[in-house]
């Protein structure tokens, strides 16, 4: 190919992701439960969907503001600012094509060719992906498991920074461990930042799915927006996919200081080029009349925690502790190959889990399963899970 | 700035459009006609929308995949293998959000820090625009306007290859100056590009849009898929926006050697994550019923540049030729500053106009009309202008 087709190293270097893999391999099996990808089985409700059908049905099908449109950006700011108890300007929310452009934006802007982000890992694959794209050097540092469940050693951490090291990425409540840092870690880890002048880059986007109180403020996470200043370094990228089932629109945003407004217009010009107005109405409906649905998934993705917890319990081969937030059990088989054991349990128990290897550093022998989902499928997901589980190691 | 928020270079770099410059300076003036954007006055024809409502009624509203999905990626290859007369093989599709992500990822693939990428100039900015935050070197090659319209100097094309060059961006039919190459030129580009070894990024999305025999095969603009052999290194970025009138929707594709495939995939996942499925059924109703209606905005289009020509044609202080491809008309106003002219116009005329300054080498005193649009918003449009341009220069 290469010989062929010369391309830059950076785009050659992008991973495969390997949860996609398994997607691939296991797509067309009839009767799988898909538990491998972090969506749930919910459909978007049709009043969202009807507000984009309006706006279609308008007119509203030409080019738009690059930052969003005003009437979005003040629907974020209103919904953050009510789930955060603390006012959020609108000139630093920046409407984006679903949470991953954020993210790419975010790391574009602090990290490039030889510059180091430190991320905690196991952790969402497209963070290091996108990294690896951009040139910059994503430095994994491995969250420990215990029985009690993942934690992070900010000694650790601290030791992973270098003087090439640009921005420390955090996700909590994590995907795929569950991992949730209290208010006190988070404030730690900000300390950390400042010392030396980094970024931090924060995904929340799981805020609201948090199951144990040690790391809850109010009813929600704990969030930078707990411990920061006004002018600290802490840009938040979010998205409206997992709140309101709303993955396949692409809609989320970057919350940024207000004076890096230019830069970002800039860069979503020179990327997607702005969102569906269309799209956009249907944003604005999700969070101004989405919480009686969002307080509905909560209920569900609790219910699926705890089903899916009570059958790992039994099982003595799996290393498992119930996550303190998100929608995913992350769990350990001891000496397991995942990708391989992923593509057996396609086989075996025609259930789709998402192979650990696919998240980096310390998730070669897990599994992840998304539990946003409903009972039913879990029951029985669990059921058929069991036997081969139960047999390992192979 | 960057004092309390350091940023990357290149993301810092990254040029404010000199079309959205004007668009804010005039947005809110009421009976302003807007004709600084590439797009024209119609919405999307219905049964397009009433496709994407459908798809959303339906629940089609979850991830999917990362190079579109099957549906459209044949849809697409049907219908360009129809326009340009030749069998497109649908792995060689790759579905973006919007020409351009495609443009984006065309150049990601081609280009990056210490590479320079060749483009003839006055061009749509974005493609420098995204050359600059990807860290590549744009080098410009100016057209030369003639009173028979711009041309390129090939042997002055040829001289801005470098040992760094790994790209030629040539889009043509061209916004802003409807310059639009001869089957002959392509075959002579795609020689130089050959003999080094180079890319060619090709954007032909105006390639409907043309009017004069001497650039045409058959009724649309020479391509380079009539001179190409299957194994060139040609990446073709692609839209539905213009022929579709849909702009605001951001969809579009990449056409690529299939070999890059997994490559572009994973570009995908760590960019947009993919385009909405609802989206994509749209777009495939456009391909596959909307001829008339491409029909119809040519029609349009026609009668847009002949009502331009005749007014500009009357105007002594005017260098314009009218233009053999492309919807705009793109005129020189010697010795002016275009940003200031624009801005002058919007006060003056209440027409919006694009300067020509946003266009790069050979653009500073240059305006961008564009043309698809109704003809009494255009009649009326030159009636305000004459005066204006008539006093020139100031």
């Amino acid at each position: 190919m290469t010989e062929s087709y010369p391309i830059r190293p950076e785009a050659a270097a992008a991973p495969t992701s390997g949860i996609v893999d398994t997607v691939n391999y296991g797509r067309t099996r009839e009767g799988l439960i898909p538990l491998w990808v972090g969506e749930g089985d919910l459909a978007t409700p049709a009043f969202i969907s009807e507000a984009a059908t309006r706006s279609l049905a308008a007119g509203e099908t030409f080019y738009t503001y690059q930052r969003g449109i005003p009437e979005l950006r003040a629907a974020i700011a209103r919904r953050q600012g009510a789930i955060l108890g603390k006012e959020i300007d609108p000139e630093r929310i920046f409407v984006t094509s679903g949470g991953m452009p954020a993210v790419q934006m975010a790391l574009r802007l602090v990290a490039g060719a030889g510059d180091e982000v430190v991320i905690p890992t196991p952790a969402w694959p497209n963070f290091v992906g996108a990294l690896t794209v951009s040139g910059a050097t994503p430095v994994e540092v491995a969250l420990d498991p215990s029985p009690e469940g993942f934690s992070l050693d900010l000694a650790r951490l601290e030791a992973a920074l270098t003087p090439r090291t640009r921005a420390i990425v955090i996700n909590s409540p994590a995907n795929p461990t569950g991992w949730t840092a209290t208010r006190e870690e988070l404030a730690a880890i900000l300390e950390i930042a400042r010392a030396r002048g980094l970024w931090i880059v924060s995904d929340e986007i799981y805020t609201r799915f948090v199951w144990d109180e040690r790391v809850m403020v109010g009813e929600r996470a704990a969030s930078f927006h707990d411990v920061m200043r006004p002018d600290d370094r802490v840009l938040f990228v979010q998205t409206l996919s997992k709140n309101y089932a709303m993955t396949g629109w692409r809609v989320g945003w970057l919350e940024a200081p207000a004076e890096l407004g230019q830069t970002i217009e800039n860069l979503v010009q020179y990327s997607t080029s702005g969102t569906p107005v269309f799209v956009q109405r249907a944003a604005i409906a999700a969070l101004d009349h989405g919480e009686g649905f969002v307080q509905h998934q909560i209920a569900r993705a609790r219910r699926g925690r705890a089903i899916v917890a009570e059958a790992l319990a039994t099982l003595n081969a799996v290393r498992f502790a119930p996550p303190p937030g998100a929608f995913y059990a992350f769990f350990g088989i001891p000496g397991a190959d995942s990708q391989v054991l992923a593509r057996r349990i396609v086989d075996e128990a025609n259930v789709g889990l998402a192979p650990g290897s696919a998240f980096g550093a310390g998730g070669a022998d897990g599994l992840r399963l998304c539990f946003a989902r409903k009972a039913d499928d879990l029951e029985e997901a669990m059921r058929r899970l069991a036997p081969v589980l139960r047999d390992l190691p192979i």
